[in-house]
Order: structure tokens, then sequence, then C-alpha cells
């Protein structure tokens, strides 16, 4: 049974890619990072979703980001925008997905896994740089040079199953593999019950997909 | 006057990059990463030879691997070899170069950095995959890629100024920049006080490369 790495932030988008990394068969170990995130409830859904399988080994690592200040999920004295704004928003996390694959391709080397899948999304999101499909393209590249399992000809590859999907078209495939949207958390600022504020970004993205699926949104909201 | 990131371990060879960095006029920024070491009085080392220039802004990162098992370097129960061994050796720490140039490229995209320095060589070294200048090319190639920055023309760059010198010659080019080599630990099992072992292969690598270069060996070892 082949063994992938599965980066799992308690979202809609890496709750889908764990099911797929599961329906494809694949021992999934699940990775999720404790990097002090102003939306701390995601970990704990993070946790629920991998927990939801029997066969899931979910791992959580820390890493103290305080240094990172001036973005609106690790500093709170910056304020998460409830409308679109322009260019990359505030909400960016300098170099996280650069930093999130290569501790999954440090924990990948350990297990002996041969796949690492992230649920990067370069259609229905908020225009940060590392969701594209060209950083997935070079991250998969550096891998295969940069452990000793890529020099001895056997790459860590990296999977992106729906970089190129809509939401409403994760969400469908993510509702027909099992996948229960109430355990996740996408909120930018979620309370610490994992209740949505409906007025972020994230929020506005994902009930749109729900609208566009034609699927009522699970997701419970701050106001509801 | 440009800022660059310098990842330092307080080891012989991340000292003489910090010290060419300055040496080119460079607001250093400089990087240390907690990730649980055996031989923690790196970490003090690195502090004390940041210190010494009166420029230097010094962090540490803290990140938990205790996940990443297996290694001489993280994990208590696997003994550092102090004879050459064939391949890699336990030593190597699972995509620990990616790691902390992921972890930089996010301070240098918040400070506002043009470069990152690192002292990786391929010349007289443990065989680490991620030393090898094709690695370094890649993550270059990513970082392109990967920020804000990158996308808005402005990519930050990684120097690798000491990649093909043997040890002589950066010890040589480190004295004429003035490096202090008795404030750097390399040994992999330094004590408390930082006192090197002398047998293991950071410590061989160190003291051949003084024997070359026609200078003292200035290292503080245990039994002296």
């Amino acid at each position: 049974m082949s063994k992938a790495i599965v980066l799992t932030s308690g979202g809609l988008d890496s709750a889908t890619v764990l099911a797929i990394a599961h329906a494809d068969g694949k021992s999934c170990f699940s990775l999720s990072v404790d990097y002090g995130q102003r939306h701390r409830s995601e970990l704990v859904a993070a946790e629920r979703v991998s927990r939801q399988y029997g066969d899931v080994l979910h791992r959580m690592v820390a890493l103290d980001l305080s240094l990172f200040s001036g973005s609106a999920l690790t500093d709170s004295s910056v304020a998460v925008p409830t409308a679109p704004t322009e260019g990359v928003p505030v909400t960016y996390v300098p170099a996280r997905n650069t930093i999130f694959l290569s501790l999954a391709l440090g924990w990948a080397e350990v297990v002996g896994a041969q796949e690492i899948y992230i649920g990067a999304n370069a259609v229905d999101y908020s225009g940060y740089p590392d969701c594209r499909p060209e950083f997935i393209t070079a991250f998969d590249a550096l891998s295969g040079l940069a452990t000793k399992a890529g020099i001895e000809g056997d790459p860590i590859r990296v999977q992106a199953p729906i970089i190129n999907m809509t939401k409403a078209e994760i969400i469908c495939l993510g509702t027909e593999l099992g996948v229960d949207y109430g355990l996740t958390v996408s909120c930018y600022q979620a309370d610490t019950d994992g209740a949505a504020c409906g007025k972020c970004d994230s929020c506005r993205l994902r009930h749109e997909g729900f609208v566009m699926a034609g699927l009522d949104d699970p997701t419970h909201y701050v106001s509801a």
C-alpha cells in the first residue's frame, strides 16, 4: 500500500484532497501545522476530519511564526478584510505553502511516503502566489533534488488534484466521496467553536461554492 | 542598503557566509532554527557569531521536528558516527535545507530582503542531497514563483557563495574577513559549553580544513 502525506488545514479543500488520496487507496499520513494562526479552530477541525477515517495517522507540527508579522492570519493587530481587495490580500502568509510542503517532504522521507497531497487551488482562491500550478511544478522539481529518496532515483511527488477545479466542482467531488463538510472550518476568523464569520474572502468563496453546486451549505455561521 | 537573510547554524561555514554578506555591504538578518537538535550549543554559537557585528539582527525560529525520528541529529537514541560511513549518513535530517530556506524565504518577504545567503557546501561535506548546487538552483527557481515579491517581478535570490570551495579555502577567506572561528561550533555532538568531540564527520572535516589552510585550529575540544 503506497503511502502519502496529506497536508490538512481543517478546511474544505484539504478535506476533499484527503478523501481523494484515501479513495485512491493510499495509506494516508495527515499533517497539520500549528503556526500560531488566528483561526485556531481549524486545527481542531483538521484532527476531526482526519480521525473520521479509522486508518489515517494525524500529526501536528508546531512552528513559531511570530516573526512573520503583518499577515492578518498570524498578526492579531491586522484585521481580516470582509470585502474583496485588489492584488494579494493581507491574509497572505509569506511562503506558507513552501514551508508546509518542506515539512511534508521531511515527514515523507521519514515514513517512506512516495507522494505529498496538497489542497492548493488556483481557480476560486484568494490570489496567493503559492497556490498556482507553476509553483507546485517547481516544488515537485525541487523535491527530486532535495532528498535522499530523490537522489536514489525515487523522488517524492507532489499531487495537487484540485488545483484546476472550481469550488463547486470540489464540493461535488467531495460529496460523492462522502466528505462531511460540516466538520470543516474555512473561515479566516472562525470562533473557538469553529463558527464562521460569513464575511471574509474564505467564507464568501466557500458559500458561493455550495450555491453553485446546488447543495445545502452545512457551515455553522456565527450569526445563524 | 540591500537586505539579506543569512541562515546561521553557529558553525564554521555559515559564520563565513555571514562575513561575506556583511563585507558585501548587506544589511544582514541572521536566522537560526531551533529544531530540537542534539548539539544545542550551536544555537548559542549562532547568536554569539551574529552579535559580534553590531548591526546584525539575529532571530531564532522554534520548530518541533520530533516527528522526524531516525536522524542522529534529532533522535537521541541514534548515535553520531565517529568514522566515515558509506552513502548519506545518519546525521542527515530529512529536508532540512528545504525547510530552512522556506523559513528564510518567508522572513525575507516580511522584512523586504532581496537575498538569502546559505552556507551550503558540496566539496568537503557529509554528502547531504540538499547541499548540492542543483538543489540551490532549484530552490532559487521556486523562490521566483512562491512569493508576492516573485510574482511582482522582484524575486528573492538564493546565494550560496561557498558551495564550490574546499574547507581550507572557506577558512582562508573567513580569516581574511576577520571571522573568529573560536566562536563557532561545528561538532554534531558538542557538549553544553560547545566543546567538540573531535571524532564525528563534522569535526574531522573542520580540523582537516585548518590543517590544509596552514592555520591553527582554534576549536575547543572536549579532550583538550
